[in-house]
């Protein structure tokens, strides 16, 4: 009798970012992607999120490498520290591979990580799956879909895609390939889901090429910035293309964008006309109508380029009545604000802004999403990448292509699904969750932590120490009270001294008692103050007591 | 020769809410609208933002009255703080003097506040002015325009509004008479610039009526919950409307929905057919197909009645599986993650979610702006109302009706605009600001104590305490560090040590070399605190060091 293949999501479902699966089957495992997410604004001083890999780590014998379907930080960003416990090789496409080495690079795991180029067509063995690599589109080069062959059956990873039938570099999307391996016969499709509550079809790359072509038409005398996303190196060349076109030198800005522009550059993933792209120290050599200036910050990041030219915070730009600045994205949700008071500044110094129009999404649209499903005809459909408002859109798209509701299944993280030809269905749970990195610290700040945090930020801290002999408990200093962003102290004197003699109170009251119990104490002067404080103010810092013990 | 009359917004320009703005001429001055703000993300802890008033205060006796355009919280909700100072009548139409006295009764001001319900096309004179109240269209019922006839000349203020010909109650917009106002001269237009970047036209209220018909005869057996404004009064009437033509019942959920429908109930500007409305308490006697619940909770606020539902708080509604979710609403920005994670946990409970096109804006287009200047024929304009892109939006609009760029004034608040027909020019600053209410506390939490909650929020706090004996500065008690928010303590026991020893040495240090100056030592703990804790984790909590002085 055959065995079955499992499906383990270890992130990247109900969320956005953080995308990890693992594929199971007998004594193999493959992982496909190794993603980040970006913390909530609930996970206060927390830099990146990355996925509990604990199920690999028990299983590491059996885990033969990571395949990665694309070069953004939610499908490779966790990479760095997972590689740390979990060393097995990397397998992707040519600048997906590139931008996974700048950033082992950085720390330092070069020497130690195994990588592998594979081309699209190509297939790899690992352990019991084969592993194909499908050409897609996307809104950076090199995307991959997965045709993951294992005993039990194929499985079609589609990662993030669109369908574009005249992308800017490189083919459209190998269709003829889907439908191939469609025919042969597809056990599962799981497909992405960002876009799934669009209709319609997402437009080609191209089309934002003509709208650049006729903003720069139309604004002839004004200096050009233009704000995108710095992994989307074909909006790049065709900025750069329409700079040619209208006489423009190109400048690149921003620390992130100057990296992958001259990672694909090297590549030969960028067609630059000799002389078109000068350095910034160049600027000064050019007129305003002469340049157009390429940067990050379309998101409103408060240290990216943009955002700094904007606070007029930037070394090298300052922005001027008379430029024009392109937002050539849309504010990924949750930065709106952030948006908007870059654009706010920007108008500010009376310059003028472009925000609509001048972008496509690299993600497929509910059309599309039909077309993958039309070719793959997958028995089972597992819609992944994105909130659960997108998977549940996503199987409704399904259920309108007539697939049966119990052939659709919208996985949690950690659920073990099991499927072969005659069954699919969830056998149990592995552990799963949210490492929080907050500096160099991994998985050091949690639940407590980010609680005491939120109320730090809520209300402050109020301190109160004091000083009690060993033994006699007599009080040798203090209590004296000290408060940090809870009230501007110099404006509220009468309170804090209240607020003393209402702290003094409750330590007396317990040395006359002669409570000798130091978390009684303490509970008592948090009680008594906390109480004197939410009446007087309805709010609620923490109180730290902190009490002392000194010689005899 | 004639006097000069002065404009000075005290707030409500460059950003959203705070609207509040002085009319003086020679001994008057007039406040239209006194509003709040809703605290930035930044403002860690705040629950809401009010103007300083200083410039009224020095001028209490100028100040003859409030008149109030409308009854949203940015335009009446800072009335109960402003009031304790500036204690002069308020002027406004039924509905707003009707909300503005459910706030002052519960801020125990009812007593102490005149205030005086006008009708439209009413005028009452204030010192040098008189004001006559315009009606207009907008998401609440009774929003004026005014126009402000003083000596020098009239201004008009459009407030918030938009044009609709058809709306739910009582009339359209009065355009005949902005129409013979401006046939008699008018100085100055300040026009509602929030929606100045849109072009076209905003759809008539009645349009969503239309959409809740077809979605209520789309969706006969299911249960249907309605998310809105709570001040929608015509948003909810068309449910009302709707929910009697396909015989469901109604129930109103949500503190402040219940309240102002009350309210407008009370007031005759709501038409309820008999036994439609229900007790939240009755639900259990219909069964789903039979009723429609209009909450609040349309921006996601996380305490709201919709929220409290899908995160399956709320006492009396659970979501089920078939429930159709309704947001009759746009995210305001910033808020649009809150609404997402609200939508996914609905979806979760396998609820269904319409969100797109079951909403018009309460606000102006470019082509309703364009007739209110046809209307009103201006000398001067001055776009109110909006942050800096929205009011460059409505200067282009100004400009594309040849109002030459000279006679477009964009303020800054505090500014003071100074105008006659024969010139216009901005002469001087008054000072303005945003004064923050926490709990109790109004302006008591300034910069210091919001960088300090930012500072706590980010990476927590080190508290160093320590004992000293008076005079002999021989060391009593300590050094003991305690920390919160900043590092799981059991996981980092070895960072934790260290970082004690650290400490110890820098104590020990200072002793050794008979430092005297607690300053001097607290500032050497702090520096060898703080650069062993960047070195080994690259955060940067507050350290405070704490010295008790013990009796010898």
């Amino acid at each position: 009798m055959e065995g079955k293949l499992k499906i383990i999501p270890l992130g990247g479902l109900e969320e956005i970012g953080m995308n990890i699966t693992a594929f199971e089957y007998e004594d193999s495992i493959v992982v496909v992607d190794c993603g980040l997410a970006f913390p909530d604004d609930d996970m206060l001083g927390i830099d990146l999120v990355i996925p509990d890999v604990s199920y690999l780590k028990e299983n590491i014998d059996k885990v033969k490498g990571f395949v990665i379907t694309h070069g953004h930080e939610d499908h490779i960003g966790a990479l760095p520290y997972i590689l740390r416990d979990i060393n097995v090789p990397i397998y992707a496409t040519k600048l997906t591979i590139a931008l996974i080495e700048h950033k082992l690079e950085e720390h330092d795991l070069l020497g130690t990580t195994k990588r592998k180029v594979i081309r699209f067509g190509q297939s790899i063995s690992l352990g019991c799956f084969r592993i194909e690599f499908i050409k897609t589109n996307h809104s950076i080069q090199d995307a991959a879909a997965l045709a993951i062959y294992s005993p039990a059956g194929t499985v079609v990873h589609t990662g993030d895609f669109k369908v574009d039938y005249t992308p800017v570099f490189g083919d459209a999307i190998d269709l003829q390939r889907f439908a191939e391996i469609g025919k042969k016969g597809v056990l599962a499709l799981m497909c992405d889901s960002t876009n799934a509550e669009r209709p319609g079809f997402t437009m080609s790359e191209r089309t934002v090429g003509k709208t650049f072509d006729s903003i720069f038409a139309e604004h002839r005398n004004q200096r050009l910035i233009i704000a995108t996303f710095a992994s989307n190196v074909d909006r790049v060349q065709q900025i750069i293309n329409s700079a040619y076109r209208y006489g423009r030198k190109v400048v690149v800005e921003g620390r992130s964008m100057v990296n992958i522009i001259s990672i694909a550059g090297e590549l030969g993933y960028l067609d630059i006309p000799e002389h078109t792209l000068i350095d910034i120290n160049e600027m000064k050599n050019y007129t305003d109508d002469q340049m157009v200036l390429v940067t990050t910050g379309s998101q409103g990041e408060s240290m990216a380029a943009l955002s700094r030219m904007a606070a007029d915070i930037h070394k090298r730009v300052s922005i001027k009545p008379g430029d024009l600045i392109i937002f050539s994205s849309h504010p990924i949700p949750g930065n709106e604000k952030a948006v908007s008071h870059v654009i706010n500044e920007l108008s500010e110094k009376g310059a003028d802004v472009i925000f609509q129009d001048v972008h496509v999404s690299g993600h497929a649209c509910q059309e599309e999403i039909k077309l993958i499903y039309s070719l793959v005809h997958p028995k089972y459909a597992i819609p992944v990448h994105g909130e659960m408002r997108h998977l549940r859109a996503h199987a409704a798209v399904c259920e309108s292509l007539g697939i049966p509701r119990e052939n659709i299944f919208i996985l949690h993280s950690g659920d073990v699904l099991e499927l072969s030809e005659q069954s699919c269905r969830i056998i149990g749970k592995v552990p799963t969750g949210e490492i929080l990195v907050d500096g160099l610290g991994v998985g050091d700040v949690g639940n407590i932590v980010i609680r005491d945090r939120q109320r730090l930020a809520e209300d402050g801290i109020v301190v109160v120490v004091l000083t009690l002999e060993a033994y006699t408990n007599r009080l040798l200093a203090g209590p004296d009270i000290i408060s940090r962003g809870f009230v501007y102290v110099r404006e509220a004197e009468s309170l804090m001294e209240e607020a003393n003699q209402v702290t003094a109170d409750a330590v007396f009251s317990c040395l006359d008692r002669n409570v000798s119990d130091w978390s009684k104490i303490k509970a008592e002067i948090k009680d008594a103050l906390s109480d004197f404080i939410w009446k007087r103010t309805q709010r609620r810092p923490m109180i730290l007591p902190i009490i002392m013990e000194a010689d005899a």
